[in-house]
């Protein structure tokens, strides 16, 4: 085990289709981020997410690692530490939830995140496939409740370094802070 | 004030492009359904999300009312009860947490859900602009950890009516109960 990443979290997005699969995949890297996994894993084909999540990263801030790889069910087989795959057909989170975080307390986790059809290794490979309540919805939701979960909320309290722009939390209208000066967020 | 709506949510999606936005709309309106809103209100140009919603909940049950709209700023506009309002400009959930609550006790919220510009009227007339982490991330991770957080994950006791399959929770592999027998779930 790499002792030093005990605690820590990784997320893996197992397939992309390029066009179709963009936005989707983009979001899975930006909930990674927002709510303190590590790092993202994304496939080659995912280039417009993963350059898309590095300038937010530089933007807003890090450290958070965007990695592509030819092979994510690799990574799947190779990792060494706990495997948590999300799928409407796993268990519920909340029966489960106690025993991922003792597994994380002396490894580095993977958060498998799928699209598509999911093969039959990765159900078999993972230490636990996870349901976010066992009904059709989103892998994005399901990402985020599942960190939100796991780290019992800690994400909010994350600091940000080498951000360029900030936001600052208003009850009505937008305030960043970007260079030192006030500015709009651009809208996209 | 609709007491009979006491305590219940619906999820309105202020804007859609059709084509670019059609997953992201399908997937905000299917993390409404599985997080325990009561039903989506959705633009009319958002035939194919209103559609597949339909679709998920005849298949694996409701009551979830899916609505289409001609002007959604004029759902928030005449809204009458508490109106939230997702955007990573606003106070952070936590610390609006048991206000939000407390107002739900006695009348039907509204949770509004961007993409694209928001105009001005809808920051006033919310009565919280609401950020799930003052990060760039994704309105579907947004909305599932704020109606996670507001019901404090009792949407995951839910119990569906008229669900023609039912998924069963396994520790590996997909069970899926359908019109009475064990069947495996179509891929996408």
């Amino acid at each position: 085990m790499n002792e030093e990443a005990a605690g820590s979290l990784r997320v893996l997005r197992l397939s992309h289709r390029p066009g179709r699969d963009d936005r989707m995949t983009t979001h899975v890297a930006l909930t990674a981020r927002a709510f303190g996994a590590e790092g993202v894993i994304l496939p080659d084909s995912a280039g417009q997410a993963a350059r898309t999540t590095e300038d937010i990263t530089d933007r807003f801030g890090g450290p958070f690692a965007v990695e592509q790889v030819t092979d994510p069910q690799r990574v799947v087989r190779a990792h060494d530490g706990p495997v948590v795959h999300l799928t409407m057909y796993g268990e519920p989170l909340e029966e489960v939830l106690s025993a991922v975080r003792s597994a994380l307390e002396t490894a580095m986790g993977l958060i498998v995140v799928g699209g598509g059809k999911v093969p039959g290794a990765v159900y078999d490979r993972a230490d636990w496939n996870v349901a976010v309540g066992n009904q059709p919805h989103s892998e994005i939701a399901a990402l985020a409740v599942c960190l939100d979960r796991l780290q019992a909320g800690r994400w909010a309290d994350r600091r940000w370094t080498d951000a360029d722009r900030r936001i600052i939390p208003q009850a009505s209208g937008k305030r960043v802070i970007g260079d030192g000066e006030s500015a709009e967020y651009p809208e996209d």
